[in-house]
């Protein structure tokens, strides 16, 4: 169904994000009614962890209520692999660079004889495993590295529109957390921005986090490498060069929102220990905060783990988590469904 | 006088917003007049560089145009020191940093035969000067570093409260240009995102940027030194090193406006060979572009200078601006008054 304002380019979407700025700016004059605040989360069990987020939500925009934060200063962060979408069993990151050396492989002989790349080319996880995060460093930057940023985008694009997660045998993007979509859309309805704080690359997520979270460009904070603004025949480019610029992770992610961000979130979202600054830095800071832990407990419609994997460890926020009062959310129970295609 | 509006805490700014919100997304259904569009712009003269703005903003947000672009792409960058606010006769940080120095010397009584310490604290700018750049890198780490970033925030508002420009006698805050400002506000009730991109310290602009330019901290791109997440006394906090992380000037600007906005501007604004290179970067991509530099002309309302200066000396971008069409702004007779005090 087309209606007239749609042909002016105006969707549902865009109505009700005028709708809740406009309840927003109005706060009590307007009051969005409980009823239409749980309604966002139709894809979260009803319960303690789903009480918990809309309690924070209600404290935080009651004006006039003693933890009342104005609109602006409603920063929330995300952590992106495992706590958006799927990290298991590989960081989606890495199957893209997998991919990208075999795709190089042919302009690069010697890599049939050279260590990590040749058991990339093998298929020899068990060898690539051992090169641990040197080897892994070295083929990121090799697939990563060496073009400009314009040109990555476009193999980032590329990739996602072809390549299919081993289990789901679905694209990567449809792997993302229906209930976290919502989370998402419900906290900037309630007049939050919602970043994306990850340890994955910036350039690797910004291509497609509009479209999938419907989080812009400029509200990605991730890991980087370093550029470098060049002229050539006569068109400027940013070069993308084979050395680290920021690791956005643990210890970074705090440092990471400073710097790109300058405002310190009251609510932060993560699912290993590589989120447990973030946390620490969002919810210990006095007035009300959220902190939330995904934590994986369903094996069956996704993957179980917490203390004992490569991918995503969740070990001394799991233990921390009480304490702060934060938020874990049981996969298998808190959540009704997990991905949009189920 | 106060609308019922204004006790919910709406004032005409946040309606005004809302409007073009609403204006934008409904595109032709509900024009703004070229009357409502140049009373933004009240402090510019009639002519042709007014004519060059309003007639880009007209090109860009036409739906249905040959040169439309949508609202979530329209970035517009813009320097600061020179371009909008004072800059003469020394970068405003930097007269911070000589009054830090001061502040600090009862603490240091090796600074009184300490190169470049004593000749700040003995007015010697000549010898200070004689110390360069290094001198100044050296000077700025002492004052800018050792420290949380609550702590520096503090100590920046707290100066910038107090401090006097040695011409005006004015708080600095106040010498923002009053023509840039309503630029600032024309582009964002457009539909652009307006950023600072800037050399100066990111974390001395924070502060300040909401309240004098409507430019939250997030939408603020600059130098910076390194910091460390760490607890102290069970509390998170950030520690400002003595280590530079970031320089947001020359080709550096294009490199920060991808890392921290990842998108591509469609306007920039700027006043030194220091937007060069992000003058090019936004305006050689193909489309409808925007470059802009205020070229100081007025020695008698604020300072005439261009080539022959050691603050925003403009040359070489002055010398291709022509060939790349970009808006030179005549400040003596583009601007009808420069201070919003006048």
């Amino acid at each position: 169904m087309t209606s007239t304002l749609e042909r002016f380019g105006v969707n549902r979407r865009v109505l009700l994000a005028i709708a809740m700025a406009v309840a927003t700016f109005f706060g009590p004059a307007l009051p969005v009614s409980s009823q239409t605040q749980s309604d966002f989360l139709p894809s979260w069990n009803d319960g303690a962890t789903k009480r918990a987020i809309t309690e924070f939500v209600a404290r935080v925009t009651q004006q006039g209520g003693p933890e009342f934060v104005p609109p602006n200063e409603r920063i929330a962060t995300f952590d992106n692999d495992g706590t958006l979408w799927v990290e298991h069993p590989m960081y989606v990151q890495q199957a893209f660079a997998l991919d990208r050396v075999k795709a190089m492989a042919p302009l690069h002989p010697e890599w049939q004889s050279t260590q990590p790349f040749k058991a990339v080319l093998e298929g020899d996880m068990k060898t690539l495993g051992a090169a641990g995060e040197r080897g892994m460093a070295e083929l990121v930057m090799v697939t990563h590295a060496g073009m400009t940023t314009g040109e990555f985008q476009k193999l980032v694009t590329d990739w996602l529109a072809t390549a299919r997660h081993p289990r789901f045998q679905r694209p990567y993007t449809e792997l993302s957390y229906q209930p976290m979509i919502e989370l998402l859309a419900y906290l900037r309805a309630n007049g939050f921005k919602t970043y994306i704080v990850s340890g994955g690359g910036v350039e690797f997520m910004r291509p497609w986090t509009e479209r999938v979270y419907d989080v812009p460009p400029e509200q990605v904070v991730g890991s980087s490498i370093k550029t470098r603004f060049q002229m050539r025949e006569g068109r400027p480019e940013l070069f993308r060069l084979p050395e680290v610029n920021f690791i956005d992770d643990g210890p970074g992610k705090p440092v990471g929102i400073n710097e790109f961000i300058g405002r310190r979130p009251i609510a932060a979202f993560g699912n290993s220990d590589g989120d447990l600054q973030m946390l620490q830095w969002t919810t210990m800071s006095g007035g009300a905060r959220l902190g939330l832990l995904v934590h994986h407990t369903d094996a069956e419609r996704e993957y179980a783990y917490d203390r004992d994997t490569s991918f995503g460890r969740l070990d001394k926020a799991l233990d921390v988590a009480p304490l702060n009062h934060w938020v874990v959310v049981d996969m298998k129970n808190d959540w009704k469904r997990i991905f949009a295609f189920e």
